[in-house]
């Protein structure tokens, strides 16, 4: 009885891959800082449970394939909010980021259709291309350019009679770039240009820092029929575990195919739909606490890991996440390493060897992913126990 | 941008279908009372609600990708209850056994592969094989033989090298069949002789009236590596709204692929985790009184329906479902009608037409699938609707 080749060639996510290894160094005794996951510590907006506990049903029935319409009401009153004009055929709910995002793969796909998406990128994308059947074809950004996008002469070179859309995420897991203005216009000229799609998973919308503005290419109104956007209350309202997302687009046939895939899975749990419609009225000054707070986060991150003797890395602008390059052979090794050899102050540090954001063979070896969901003290720690590792990790190489 | 031919060949859902002419109806001031969908209206146990309400994290973190472990625990209890062991690394905690349900199609088959369904089947099992690029191969059932299984010689007609599984729903969803265990055995040699999985949701275990025992493929000791079981807390507690589900099999190695795809999309909502771990609590005087409930719905309908002159129905044993024939040529036309043109007491009437529930072109045309999830008074005066509607329209047809 032989598997499936889909699954035979996915792989065990990067992020998760090295639990084994970080739950042994708990078992000895030891504090583990978890840089590895974009889990915000951050806490839920307290009317989330609240609408929850206020729930006075005596069944607990199926939702909508497309959602609770208190929800859609809300979410449309979020995208008014930042100027942007949805009606409940525009969206569906769904189950993370993640649902909407393999829908959206399976709706425009055909077996062996190409997605371009700029890598390293978030690993799952290539999950669900490997389940569709498609293929990602990647285009490689770089630590060096704060893994902004390269020219549009690049993208033309791997676009193909196959190529059925671009895929992007920013502010990008994993590497925190926002993409400009500018780029987003390239973007949409060759969706436009070469007839494609333009998924813009946008679950970080909210987590800018610095000068650059966040744009969406739903604000460029001549390829609103190309763009899908992928939403998500994960990080917006640290609601990662409800697994409330959102899959919407101008473009009706798309979500009405969509709709489809929607009422194969039912529906979206109604609990937590409840919970969600009502995270809309959370007031401003939340979202300004978090930003700073992680906008401080990053700059302690980013100063600490900067004064590492060769340790590379640029200044990200968004998400939580920063990609850098250690001055080592295998990141993996080391991060296994750290786990299962070395402490400090009787703590040791989980990370994401970030090869596993690569496509290309070979890139993003001695790289890993660090999020900056933690508090700053023990951030700095973080820093001060990659440091004296990196120097002790040389000496046990020599 | 075409869409891609998978979603182009899916098909919105035959019980969801006909929605919009019942909202115009009610739009018109009818009730309509909906026999169209599985949707209990038996209390959910509270503890589910309690549980949920006794929350009191700040943060709503990502659950594991394979499931809490409490609520794992209490499905290991569960199983231990009806005589079968799981250990958690035997199970994964699903979106509704719908994720389980694709999750294992994902896993066995490549592109082209068959999987064997006993049709009339729930039209979801093809929704996911069109998304897989698999396909499913229908063996038909019939309502002359209480929709049981063909003979042996019938499967091996239609095995080849493609097949890859035979999938099952017994007690049956759309038919209410039970299979014998002289048929799960049967099943089980075709299995083995052929090697092949075999794929058994077990979602309705609990609804089964009369003689018939339920016979579990997981009873059959040597074919535990080749039996992917299904299940969800949905009906079992009337918990549809949950989106709790489970895929479980003593082959480790489809439960560990299977992992890969849980991994992709995160986990499972956590809160609603907490809440069905609850549930293994629920006593047994609930279930003894739901399926009481059942049972006399199922006797009332039936024995309404077979008084209908002209109509075909066979009593079923199992779930909430049955399948009748119509003495009229086209059901969807007629259950269109119904919702447009007629009502009897300020009532009308929501069925789903049975067409949607075969693969074979042609088959089931004048059947329509009924379930029993609304309260006895109201069965009687379905069965009343629908015997005088169909005087009426044979009227308008003449």
């Amino acid at each position: 009885m032989k598997l499936s080749n889909r699954v035979n060639s996915m792989k065990y996510s990067p992020i998760r891959k090295l639990s084994p290894y970080a739950q042994a160094a708990r078992d000895k005794g030891l504090r583990v800082l978890g840089l590895n996951i974009g889990q915000p510590d951050i806490e839920t907006p307290p009317q989330f449970f609240e609408a929850m506990k206020n729930f006075d049903g005596k069944v607990l029935k199926y939702s909508e394939s497309r959602g609770e319409t208190v929800l859609l009401d809300s979410f449309i009153k979020y995208y008014k909010s930042i100027g942007i004009e949805f009606e409940h055929s525009n969206m569906i709910v769904t189950n993370g980021g993640s649902e909407g995002l393999y829908f959206s793969l399976y709706a425009i796909c055909n077996p062996d259709d190409e997605v371009i998406v700029p890598e390293p990128f978030y690993t799952n994308y290539s999950s669900f291309t490997d389940i569709a059947g498609c293929k990602v074809r990647p285009i490689t950004t770089y630590g060096e350019d704060g893994f902004h996008l390269p020219s549009r002469e690049k993208f033309e070179e791997i676009i193909s009679d196959k190529t059925k859309a671009i895929l992007i995420s920013s502010p990008s897991n994993p590497t925190g770039a926002v993409y400009t203005r500018e780029e987003i216009e390239m973007l949409a000229d060759l969706c436009k240009e070469h007839n494609l799609f333009l998924i813009s998973d946008e679950v970080y919308r909210e987590f800018v820092y610095d000068d650059p503005e966040f744009f969406s290419p739903l604000e460029i109104e001549d390829i609103s029929q190309r763009v899908i956007l992928i939403d998500s209350i994960s990080k917006r309202y640290s609601a990662c575990g409800a697994r409330i997302g959102l899959v919407a687009s101008k473009n009706k046939e798309i979500i009405d195919a969509i709709m489809k895939l929607a009422q194969s899975r039912l529906c979206v749990p109604t609990l937590e739909q409840i919970g969600a419609a009502t995270l809309y009225e959370t007031p401003q000054s939340y979202f300004d606490e978090v930003k700073k707070e992680y906008q401080a986060r990053r700059d302690v991150l980013f100063e600490g890991i900067s004064a590492i003797k060769d340790v590379q890395v640029k200044k990200p602008t968004g998400a939580f996440y920063m990609i850098i390059g250690l001055p080592i052979k295998n990141a993996e090794n080391f991060c296994k390493w750290i786990l299962e050899e070395y402490s400090y102050e009787n703590t040791t540090l989980m990370m994401a060897p970030a090869e596993g954001f690569y496509l290309t063979e070979g890139l993003g070896v001695n790289e890993v992913r660090l999020s900056y969901c933690i508090n700053i003290e023990d951030l700095k720690l973080a820093v001060k126990i990659l440091e004296s590792a990196l120097i002790r990790y040389k000496e046990t190489q020599e």
